[in-house]
């Protein structure tokens, strides 16, 4: 650890051992303008990360620590932590108040109303107490492509979940220009393991769940409010909406298919991709797919790209949006570090991937 | 092919190398009540079934033929056509023209009209003249739970496609019975790779689509055509409602995510699940699981079986139903000999699996 | 519990829950000679069978019972028990001596000489004291097509690991007839994760294993042992081999491939296949393959069969021996229940499957 | 194509829409140091790449030609062909002719003697005419690591095939020094999918393989004279081994697991580490693992590593040497531009990666 800093540039990753941290740690190390200053984790603390992880060698190796404040304040700048719901509201108030910047990959500040989140999330309220009203009204949400004022003056954000943020990428421009009803809104997704995490499980073993596909958390997913928040939002209204997830038998990815009711019927699917192209003019990390053209997850695996397809049933004025995301890059460690770049006034594409190889 | 066949009960299967035939062989050939009487497939005409296919040996080998229809009719007593669509409908008038009784898997005689038939499968229609307008009159869609009494009695059967199949065993109960509003229905329907056959296709390489997910055929897919056909035909009216497919990686399976409104937004997820213990009671093939456990495809993995699960959303009344089947068996070859279970008089369930091994 | 049993048919199973557990109740509540007549498993006892699995419904549905030594005895003929290695020496004395007949599925009675399990087992035996020198050497070892009159006149049959079953079936046949060199044999063996058991672990979640390969326990690994025991048993004399297990992304499926050394180096690839043939002559669950056909491991999934290929390499009288089995059925519980066949004076293959579906 | 040119630096990629030319494009777009000049491609020739390939957009995009060697010639430095087996003899010559430096990706100028390759390659040698016995014999085997200064001044490099390459990078350290026996080698190979191309095969389709392994090309695999070729080239002498691949359910990736007898059995796991290190020293694509961690493919997927590993049986002196490779990158397009690094003066790492997200 005796390695020499640029101060302003100091990355403490908390939770680095699991799928959120890993990813944290390539794209951190490989970063042309931070650091990794302090890792974190409770599955090897006091070994180096390149002996835990031959995987995963960075060039200048450190010890992984037991979680302390005050040695992540004296190290760091920015803390990014990747941790269980309710663990991080723990730690979060305490870093901000030795003035480290925090980037949380969790649930815990999504919510602008503290009390929302304990209904939400109730077994974590049960077992974290909280008194942190005014941090969850402060917190920025993470969506970078349309927060991005508020990011860059923010001390705290909070980066959306996977799911919300392969759907609100559809959701937004449509809401927000008030092009799609906000009622009878359905959202199909469908995931990979990964976003389970790293902790055995017996539903996320191979033996159980390759070569099948099955939902879960049909009706009240805790991610349906989080999307409605949002989707609320934009809207200008509160929207009720559907929200199904499904475990697919692949390792990364998310695949939205969000299906809509158009208010003009007159607009064809050429017009729908026009709306998108334009709304997200510039933005490095949307791709508008050509009509007719539908992406597969693995088209953005190992990126930080949402790739979007639309079309229209002109029988019906229905609209089917289609978005698909790497869970684990635009849909938590990507945008988490998307999000730092913005703070740290760099373009918000530095140092992460837009392209993967293929197959 | 000097076996003494017992008359009756000899059936042949035509198009026995591709993946409905090789499951059709694997069931015939260990049914209790028929037997195999003539194998017709292109990929290995004079071999031996045994000697072309070592994973698949049956106790009474036959070889496999050419298909000629004077072969056919010397030998059996009914005909189960495995082909590609167009070119069933040029066997099916010969082998009924000799008192073979005919199921078929294409989707040549699903539609009432053979107009609309030309119009959705408008390439085959170019490939192969029809003029067989009473035949697709005459055909009984095979859906076999809806329509037992005249599949007793009818000498051509088309049996349905795979999604439709997997689709139409959630919404008949409801559409039937006036339980959910015909208009804005969403399938959201995910298939295994087998559902696109065994011929060489560079989407279907293990490459391109494992550890990935992608939609296909959005807005038009043929099946839609074939869904709201019957859906209609339950309604008692038109319904026009939305389908699109997805490509997951596994071998075998279909599961369909169905939404729609509750007429009645009073009912809950255990009347819905009430209604449909009601509407399948006695049916060996339909299980409905609890309310709050959702089917794996895996779980009906190499069998004829159907397991449905329903949830309602109470703020909005809307209705949320899965169901899961094999699209080879209940979705393709099962759901043919279940047909020919009943066209012979025997129980639906003979010679049919009811479960698979786990995992 | 109020079942009508047959006397002498009814068989317990012990560790219902397990991946082993769960082939053991599909097969013999199929079975047409035997009945479930016991069901303990630490999963869910207390509840039904059938509501705790409704992916495996069976007839006679029974609750799932705390293992009790009486309550077995007093409604079992067979006990099977599938259970951690070291915990089924702790039962199997006290269900012998209530006069129930034990296939036990462990490690434990593998070996002749219990300093020799207490030795490879050593983590096992420091945790359950075990004096049972006498009942290591009665048993029987459970291959079936090789021990079948040992197997008839037997009260305690320790059936064969998955990785010995793969590799002995094509080894016993060239060691007891003197045509290979004992010295030099290389095993190279594949097996799906469902080999790892059902209980969460990191290494067998599918993030972590699909789509990829690995060796594991290289040198050393436990089967090496018992491989070895038999390999010497019928070379003669002691054999010392190499065997090196791999993780496969799959579910179901071992391959082993093994090299070895002809004594006779003009023997061709075809006498090698008629020495199998001969060996095998009669045996419902092995197929010998032609020569240049190689087995995939889902030619014989969810069924009993063991597939073998051989090859010779002409210019230095090297063979290559592949064998495929479901590692879950001949490499578990399937051979468990041949054994209970044979045991019960039945022909081996009654109620055990010999074919699949495709693909 | 006015695309400004940086003249000594323009690479063109023949065959760039297979899963090798796939590689390369990703991989020469990105580099700091080449540029693509030229792209080649029969299966969208006339269009632009971008529009072709919206999973793998480069930045400045060029339309796909028919191969034209006026053309590249006019426009290219190096020129990279990923062609079947045979084509690329019928180019190369042509290319050296107009002083452009061509590196292979086929096997045609793998063997120092073009009559071996007729012999070996007979299909292909029936098809394709070649008289090239001086280019064969001038061409330089593209084993980065142990050809480095021949590279430098090579014309023409025929890159090692996939298997060829994870297996001599653990065997050529050994047999250089005389450490193992050179008879007796048995070399049991596994891999994913994509090295058998991205033309429609029934035997890749995911139907077919997933779920599943199997050995093919048992004895005789045509990799066998290639690897034996290079192998007697270290040994001094000729060696003759047993080689036999495994198709693995996954995309990318080869594990080759080696066996040998060490000539002095005294070596432990730990000498034969240190053996590895000290051959492979600062090289940066080499990594051998601590004894006891094995590789997983998984581990260098989307790089251009090798991950080692070694055992040693002290029973028996046996070594089992690990590696694991990513076929279409180490084994394939990254160690073309890897050589092409060299012989452009470069580090051979410049613009290869090294780390790959994970999981």
């Amino acid at each position: 650890m005796a390695l020499s800093k640029s101060e302003g540039k100091r990355v403490a990753i908390v939770g680095a051992s699991g799928y959120g941290g890993l990813q944290l740690v390539k794209l951190i190390s490989g970063h042309p303008q931070f650091e990794i200053a302090y890792l974190a984790g409770k599955r090897s603390a006091g070994r180096s990360w390149n002996e835990s992880n031959p995987f995963l060698k960075i060039d200048n190796d450190i010890d992984i620590s037991i979680t302390n404040i005050d040695s992540i304040a004296e190290v760091s700048d920015y803390a990014i932590l990747s941790l269980p719901n309710g663990i991080s509201s723990q730690l979060t108030p305490l870093l901000l108040e030795k003035n480290i910047k925090v980037l949380d990959l969790s649930a815990d500040y999504r919510f602008k109303s503290l009390d929302k989140w304990k209904e939400v999330y109730s077994n974590e309220a049960s077992k974290y107490p909280r008194f942190d009203y005014d941090l969850c009204e402060e917190a920025t949400y993470g969506f970078t492509e349309e927060f991005t004022d508020k990011i860059t003056n923010s001390r705290l954000i909070a980066c959306p979940g996977c799911y919300p943020t392969s759907c609100l990428s559809v959701l937004i421009p449509f809401l927000k220009q008030g092009l799609i009803e906000s009622d009878g809104i359905i959202i199909d997704s469908k995931s990979g393991t990964s976003g389970g995490g790293r902790s055995p499980n017996e539903q996320l073993l191979l033996s159980e769940c390759s070569d099948s596909i099955k939902p879960y958390g049909v009706i009240g997913h805790r991610h349906t409010s989080e999307i409605e928040s949002i989707a609320s939002h934009f809207a200008g209204h509160s929207v009720n909406l559907q929200f199904t997830p499904h475990l697919i038998p692949m390792v990364r990815g998310i695949l939205s298919t969000v299906y809509a009711r158009l208010r003009d019927p007159g607009l064809t699917a050429e017009d729908c991709k026009i709306v998108l192209e334009a709304f997200y003019k510039n933005q490095p990390f949307i791709d508008i797919l050509p009509v007719g053209i539908y992406p597969a997850t693995k088209w953005v695996k190992n990126t930080n790209k949402v790739m979007i397809s639309v079309q229209v049933d002109k029988r019906n004025g229905r609209i089917v949006l289609m978005s698909v995301i790497d869970n684990l890059l635009k849909g938590q460690a990507g945008q988490a570090v998307q999000n730092l770049n913005v703070m740290h006034g760099l373009e918000p594409d530095v140092g992460l991937p837009k392209v993967n190889f293929y197959p």
